[in-house]
């Protein structure tokens, strides 16, 4: 850890959706470290050992729960709130799950189906998937950000301008995340924790996995942010990237449409080649293979690429 | 090369736009490789010594073209064409333009601008930009494809389910393609050659670059590929990874939107912090940035966020 750490909160100071009059359980000045243990997805609904019966009868009001909010001494709306990611302590569990009704290909999975993972805390080393898949693991903030300006409560699903459930893979340690402040100390919460997915999140989980996270804080004055941005030390991929990819593609006038050709033969491929259910491959891909817009110009026609890394099935 | 050169297909064999009656300037067996001298995409209409004023008078009818079509001996439709991209020889030059009402940003980029680049076609060392740019070369194919099954003329300008102008930038040497086969011979061009490009090709031109190139060519009998897919035997994104990235990002419910925002803000950042020309800035990510799909199920808002990678700037 680069600085001294000033702050744990622990996961009992967590909230259900974003509302900007929730009271901050911890105020900080700019530059100081905290420690935030966070709740996985479920809100402990699932644990290493549920099944798939559980996630049929999950509650919806409970899910991503965010730890927090603190409040940045300063944070004034047109600000950044400049969150240095520190380091994970990541717990040596995990869940994915197809829950109906979400995720990219949901009109083709309608049925629930989960996967639990345990991983090597220590050694992070891949985590075993059925015969032969090992997934490389890369922990991140799947949600992290700062109040909506606008009052009330605001489902936390959607990501929004002031960030939070973004779920980008790169939110991971070293990263340098801005995040466009909207109300006065800016109440900043994070949880949603990752030990791993692929750019898209195509099943809509990934290795959902509680962990502690380590975050400074820093303000940029009136930065003026249209929405987040962030800056990675060095390079996102080589965990994944070795021995190359299996790569599918969707061409047509619809990024979303091209999006879901491109996962869909995807998951038909891995489901035949490695003998697996495809919901399985559906999974599979959801935490380890990336969605990418090769090219976004060619009128009226875009192609959208869905790159599997073959290290894990080396 | 892998295997021996058997055929050479010299540029004056080219042709605008798709069309299966276009007869064939080759046939082959099945197993066998061909160089193909390609024209750049602007059909030899910019040259090394081309100024902006030539953007402005460009021929629409002479854009793309591409070198072939060649007639692979079985090929009958259901089939996929496999083709293995050997090795590239580049012509050392290159340009990449703004051309008016064509880009993702076409809006707020109006005015002709046009880049000419020469690079070291040995040692393929970066391409200079402007005060301290140095950007990655890494060629591919920008248009690839074989001939559609409707009848007729068809533009060469959106890619499509029998491939064409991809602008897939990681169909580069080492790769394998798979292109679905609609007519008998499957009928393949090539064209469009790129020193290097990001994925996106946001301004709507990479470094066009005329090249030869060779390809190898076989057989996949009833492979009924929905669309066009492709295999990278090792990494793709290590000529730029190395010093990490800066990332914008676009939040909302629309993946073109969501596109737009992420490259408008980071054109405005690089123009800032390099002291260039907003429209310079948007060139060179267009030949470096990569557009991914970070996030697209947490519904309504996806996230769609743009990578420039630090090391052109280092």
């Amino acid at each position: 850890m680069s600085s001294e750490l000033n702050h744990t909160i622990h996961r009992q100071h967590h909230h259900f959706g974003w509302d900007n009059s929730n009271p901050p359980v911890l105020t900080i000045a700019p530059g100081q470290t905290v420690a935030f243990d966070t709740v996985d997805a479920s809100g402990g609904q699932l644990g290493p050992d549920s099944t798939v019966a559980d996630v049929g009868t999950l509650d919806f009001g409970k899910v991503n729960p965010v730890t927090g909010p603190v409040f940045i001494d300063g944070a004034e709306p047109g600000d950044a709130l400049k969150v240095t990611i520190d380091s994970f302590r990541p717990s040596g569990w995990g869940w994915t799950a197809n829950i109906p009704g979400f995720g990219l290909l949901a009109d083709q999975f309608t049925e629930p189906a989960l996967h639990v993972w345990k991983y090597d805390a220590q050694s992070m080393a891949p985590a075993l998937f059925g015969p032969g898949g090992r997934v490389p693991l890369k922990p991140f903030c799947g949600t992290i950000g700062v109040a909506p300006g606008e009052a009330g409560a605001h489902s936390i699903v959607p990501p929004r301008r002031v960030g939070g459930n973004m779920d980008i893979r790169d939110l991971a340690a070293g990263t340098t995340l801005y995040l466009p402040v909207e109300v006065a100390g800016a109440l900043f919460s994070v949880g949603d924790t990752h030990a791993c997915q692929g750019d898209g999140e195509v099943c809509g989980t990934a290795i959902e996995s509680p962990m502690e996270v380590v975050l400074g804080f820093d303000l940029v004055k009136r930065a003026e942010l249209p929405f987040p941005r962030f800056e990675t030390p060095g390079p996102v991929s080589r965990h994944l990237d070795e021995k190359g990819y299996f790569v599918t593609t969707g061409i047509g006038p619809d990024l979303m449409e091209g999006a879901r050709a491109a996962v869909s033969r995807m998951v038909e491929e891995i489901a035949r080649a490695q003998g697996i259910p495809a919901v399985d491959a559906y999974m599979l891909c959801s935490v380890c293979a990336d969605l990418r817009i090769s090219e976004i110009v060619d009128q009226p026609n875009w192609v959208v690429s869905f790159y599997f890394p073959k290290v894990v099935f080396d």
